[in-house]
């Protein structure tokens, strides 16, 4: 076994790479992971010595926190590799505030900013061969943190697990969405956990979005849970409607989670001289831009999914299609976008950040 | 290793009993665990055969769905012995329909009756030294499911594992306990979770209840989501209001857990001829009855905590003591519901379960 133990964190190398049983053309999103994991647990009140060690399953008891309370949260990133073969993260301080944000509200220890990103540049310098190049490929970095500590009372743990793990990823959505504005569940209360990466906010969309995809639409647009009167979020992506020229999305508020790729296209539509309100945006006015034909694009944003078009939203059993729009804001941010992670265009705003 | 095969459950029991080295006299809540445990895995699109195991850790991948988008459910339940050594559950069939109620909530396939009952039933055989006879006493019965399978797309799993694991304990909380009517924070959302056991709805309490605790207030009574004005439950327990010599508790709803114990106490109070209305309860109607001194009692109700009497409550910085009464209704559901549960009392409703 190759153990090195540098002064920060204690690596154990893969005796052997997984990487040749891996076809990188035709890659599900989340099954495959890369050679090793960053791993660090929190006990005795303190954050101890970070690890990297071979990707493998792991012993925890049955009763740890996270498999009772949902005492959990995560961040999705990407790392992206250009042609000369160097290794970008995008806006990384973003996640790192943000995964800390999300564990003060599910009163879970905050995670130190050297090991964050010591713990990311270390394994992607290990598993570096697992990000290919091209503006299609991204390897999607899975920052997350559990309550292990082996007690059901129902209270905070004491002893937690922050990991990273790697999966290389092509374009999460291929094809436009059709998406359902929701009349009847939702998927968070004012005063709750939606603005928080929690874990229990993803597996409660999950019973709806199976409904909306018995009637033939893929995803949710969240709606507020007082009125449903006004759409808030997609749950794995923020929500931008273009109607004219003009680009609408939600203010961030405790529902709604505070997208890097949401607030990314909001600066980039500053730079491309584009008008952006972010102000509420009500299920009516989007059904009467949609009938007047003032409704040009609706589009999701996040890291994932990078630019999501949406083909049609579905209200109150009427369907409103979108007719695709030549000159699409959707596709002009996204190659935007790609362009910056990649290291194909000007970095005007510092959001790339050199790992190799 | 004593193997048993039986045609319904694979059963390794422990070569060891770890029971002499508990002190049953000081027991917190959920810190150890009995000898063996239940578990059942879902794949290929079905339940699996289960299994009764030495408790123990279990290897699972990091990426397990559990562990991202809190994909899990629980059950809470008692064991009861009485001085004969019978042993008893308090009404099994009501945990049974609710963990598949939470379950199809959740995304989460149902569990088949025999398998729970059957496993309940053996695991309760295996350990039934480490249920202690006296009124005080129970085994607390931990049913849960956790969505296993190792992948991170934001989607139903495709495999799962329902386990059942057992701690002794002796009363849960002890002393009366101060509440904090919520003001800001929410528990749930109409169209949400918050009727289902899902483990997200726990872990999203711990940090407003750590605010609470430190102002010198155990536990939150939740309020409604949109307006703060309703009381809702205790998010362990459900709450009732003794108004006068009338009871009242708060409706099921969406948002609201339909506790056993909420059920058999509306139940009882029909029986014993104290009126119980099941309505809406207003912040500020049980505020004004206190300031007018009709506020009897306050009190909470869930498995884990039986009854749990309220000693004070705070709202906009205020706090209201509540006079402890002689002629409690706490008490009396208490010792009515104990002695069922131990076989103590008549049991006309055919609530109590033998199981040995």
């Amino acid at each position: 076994m190759n153990v090195i133990t540098s002064n920060k964190i204690d690596i154990v190398k893969a005796e052997t790479s997984k990487i040749t049983s891996v076809d990188f053309d035709n890659l599900a999103f989340g099954l495959v992971f890369t050679d090793h994991m960053f791993l660090c647990d929190f006990k005795d009140g303190k954050w101890q010595k970070p690890q990297i060690m071979p990707y493998q399953a792991m012993s925890i008891e049955p009763s740890a926190r996270v498999f009772h309370y949902g005492q959990a949260v995560f961040e999705g990133m990407k790392a992206y590799k250009d042609e000369n073969d160097k290794v970008f993260l995008f806006r990384p301080d973003q996640n790192f505030e943000r995964i800390n944000k999300s564990s003060v509200r599910m009163a879970i220890p905050e995670f130190p900013k050297e090991y964050f990103f010591e713990g990311l540049e270390t394994l992607l310098n290990l598993d570096k061969d697992w990000i290919k190049s091209g503006i299609d490929n991204s390897l999607y970095l899975r920052p997350f943190v559990i309550a292990t500590e082996p007690a059901i009372s129902a209270s905070p743990a004491n002893e937690y697990r922050f990991m990273i793990i790697c999966s290389p990823a092509k374009a999460y959505y291929n094809e436009p969405v059709r998406v359902l504005f929701a009349e009847k569940y939702s998927r968070c209360a004012d005063g709750g956990v939606g603005f928080a990466k929690a874990a229990g906010n993803y597996g409660a969309q999950f019973y709806p979005t199976n409904l909306a995809q018995k009637e033939g639409f893929q995803q949710i647009i969240w709606t507020d849970a007082s009125t449903h009167d006004y759409l808030e979020e997609a749950g794995t992506m923020n929500i931008f409607f273009r109607i004219g020229d003009k680009l609408i999305t939600a203010p961030n508020n405790d529902r709604i989670l505070d997208g890097v790729t949401r607030k990314s296209v909001i600066q980039l539509a500053e730079d491309l001289g584009i008008e952006c309100e972010v102000r509420r945006v009500s299920v009516t006015e989007i059904k009467e831009a949609s009938r007047n034909g003032s409704l040009k694009e609706i589009f999701g944003a996040g890291t994932a999914a990078v630019i999501s078009p949406v083909s049609a939203f579905g209200h109150n059993c009427e369907v409103f299609e979108i007719v695709e729009n030549e000159n699409s804001y959707a596709k002009l941010f996204k190659s935007t976008l790609l362009n910056i992670q990649h290291n194909l265009a000007e970095d005007k705003h510092g959001w790339r950040h050199e790992v190799i």
